[in-house]
């Protein structure tokens, strides 16, 4: 197809896709002549993935070519290209290792991924950035006097993981390497807030049923 | 206790303390002499979820406010009361009525709770700011062209009810009205980032055992 009907189909003005081109975020189209070139369904794909990332995960551009270029890399292996591809993404604040509360919250998350058997979580520990993220949410609970503590984060990670199991099954349904990588970060992105408001929607159904309206 | 053990108790300075109590976050201690007040347990209690609301949650003093009258209202219902508490909580953007992906997830929203079975939360609808919330999610999703529907988001809304029903049972623990209120608004503002960070260790640990680490 053409740049018109990539617009028009995608949604997104030719202005704004001409801008992805040159920043590098969509790959070129095949040149059919000096002035015209023909895109395909990846770059309609792309297209998508490049909104999500840019404008509702508002991840700035340099970023954003970073972690496509993990998306697009064949050298690596799928653990390593979906990991390398989201740890591009942008995280919140790191761990303060001078905090107590931060050496505390070490102690009952290692706790936590014991309990659980979670050996891949283990051995990578503290090198994934998600892994960092969690430390820095129990630091702060524990901080503030929460003892919310390993025992009580238990049952909702086994809950989280048969989320991830769901999450890689439709993963899987992705026939490429480079599709499935896509949704991979995408979903990322745009799932979180579905999650987020499912769970708080399921405490008000549930607290409606146990309680009643009055 | 006094102001110092106060203080020192919670970590949280006098200077910060006064200030708190200035702004009618903290209700005043029992006055014992002209200069001197009493401050108890409950006040401890109180700090630790104003430091939640205020410092982590970044929440204005005036809807912080808001919320805590929610907390202390005894003439409401539970659901209501607790609610009313989070309700109050600043919240995402608005769905937008003349947006055709608003009217499209309005109606993934819809057939989603009428497959759940969740006729409180069907009942409450677009009264709720966490159905909106719900919305715009998905009309986000939708927008971009993710065709993520009803039947895809069903067995994650299932997986967050069983996580909404450990946070009833948890909060039912709490002894009486006002710590089960004060627990909720914890939860929704420490919990979130927890269970985000969970879910994608859960991922990266169940990635690993599917593909290696190669």
């Amino acid at each position: 197809m053409r740049l018109a009907e990539l617009s028009e189909r995608s949604g997104v003005s030719t202005a704004t896709i001409k801008y992805y081109l040159r920043e590098g975020l969509l790959p070129p189209g095949r040149r059919v002549s000096a002035t015209t070139a023909e895109y395909g369904e990846e770059h309609l794909r792309r297209l998508r993935l490049v909104r999500a990332i840019v404008q509702v995960g508002k991840v700035p551009v340099a970023t954003a070519r970073e972690v496509l270029a993990h998306v697009d890399d064949d050298s690596l292996g799928r653990t390593i290209r979906l990991g390398a591809a989201l740890w591009a993404l942008p995280h919140g604040p790191e761990p303060d290792p001078s905090d107590p509360a931060a050496v505390d919250a070490v102690r009952e998350v290692e706790r936590l991924l014991g309990m659980l058997g979670w050996s891949g979580a283990r051995e990578l520990g503290a090198l994934s950035p998600v892994y960092r993220s969690l430390v820095v949410a129990v630091a702060t609970l524990r901080r503030l006097g929460y003892p919310w503590d390993a025992e009580l984060m238990a049952p909702y990670a086994r809950l989280m993981h048969e989320a991830a199991r769901r999450d890689l099954d439709f993963v899987e349904t992705h026939p490429t390497e480079v599709e499935k990588a896509e949704v991979v970060v995408a979903a990322t992105i745009l799932f979180q807030p579905v999650m987020e408001a499912l769970h708080r929607l399921a405490q008000e159904e549930e607290s409606h049923r146990r309680y009643g309206f009055e």
